[in-house]
């Protein structure tokens, strides 16, 4: 494939731009990295996605592509002769779509809700739903890994990369409630698959320290006043 | 390819239903029709599809398929000697699923609010929201179909399925309300595409008629009381 100019506008705390760059790093695709500043929105931005004015964005020889899971699979697509992110097969691909949608639909802002939670019987509701979201996980992570380290198989694929980059917001989570919501005695291969996903060469580089990433969630919780963090 | 067993948990008003009907009858697939009734849900949906207890479910040789846009690449990818259904290029691929992405997170959500808006002021600025959206879909529509009839191309694609499904119950909005969502004078390529869009062989049987559709939605409104129709 010809050398292409590729970019991306994001920033580091967001697991969605952590999405994009773990797919161009499975792929080995070298990109600019336009960190947006959080609270402002750069002429690049506004223009490249109009509709969400959102971050990520991934910038193809000037084509802007929007959404994460988008940005993704049109990665997996465009450098194809690299290692495969979405599997093969038919279903294992319309399962792993499946699962990536509950996590953005459901579990992920059920995890959201924690810190929005008011009161300590409100709080308790909310973590129970998040457990019952990570049994499904866990259950799913069972079936469609057959044994293997990640979703995806032998490699990190597209249900890890969707899964995965709430890792940090999931450890920001439990340091700040004093809870552990991926344990090692509850969902033992979540837990194993955790220490894998954030160890991967494609991945160890753009996952944010828990440290930094609770320092700047205190920033933005306190802009918010009590808000859940910015999606 | 082999005959394989193909069922379809379904109900005629939803969009979603049709959705999966319409990729089905692209790729000329033979299926059965199981409709769930309104208000009850059968045993082989709940175990099908345990998560969202929803339809659609493809049922495709006793492997359950859940989420329209999902059993709509499935369509597309299993049955591949078909027409296409997803643009083969993958930028118009990646365009594609960013407008059907926005329609079901930001387009039909903005629809249904103009049932559920309460008093007249509410109800203005909800319509000028979903006119903002068409305004957005024209435009799409202009730069994707390449002046062409649909989405697309020359056939009906994944785009036209996704944002087409919703034209009944846009029609249904249309009557109830006294407006005109999707007009001629205003947006001539989407007027043109959706009497084209309804009348592809692929679609034509499965698009519920307004007057049909219009009775069902006072049923389920009464029922509602107020909210908006059922997604």
């Amino acid at each position: 494939m010809a050398k292409s100019d590729v970019k991306l506008l994001g920033g580091w705390p967001s697991p969605f731009v952590m999405r994009a760059r773990i797919a161009l790093n499975i792929k080995s695709v070298p990109y600019e990295f336009l960190e947006e500043k959080f609270g402002s929105k750069s002429e690049l931005l506004l223009k490249s996605n109009p509709v969400y004015k959102k971050i990520p964005v991934l910038i193809h020889d000037d084509k802007p592509v929007c959404e994460s899971l988008i940005i993704v699979e049109y990665v997996d697509d465009v450098w194809s002769s690299g290692p495969s992110i979405l599997p093969s097969d038919p279903y294992d691909r319309a399962i792993a779509r499946f699962w990536a949608t509950y996590i953005d639909d459901k579990f992920f802002p059920s995890v959201r809700g924690i810190a929005a939670a008011q009161g300590e019987e409100a709080k308790k509701a909310q973590i129970e739903q998040v457990n019952e979201g990570i049994a499904l996980l866990e259950d799913a992570f069972v079936k469609t890994s057959k044994g293997k380290p990640f979703f995806g198989g032998d490699q990190v694929g597209y249900l890890d990369i969707a899964f995965g980059c709430y890792l940090g917001w999931l450890r920001v989570t439990e340091k700040f409630n004093g809870v552990k919501l991926i344990d090692e005695s509850i969902t033992p291969n979540l837990a194993k698959w955790a220490v894998a996903f954030c160890a991967d060469g494609a991945v160890k580089d753009v996952m944010p320290e828990t440290d930094k990433l609770s320092e700047f969630a205190k920033v933005v919780f306190s802009k918010m006043a009590g808000q859940a963090p910015p999606k």
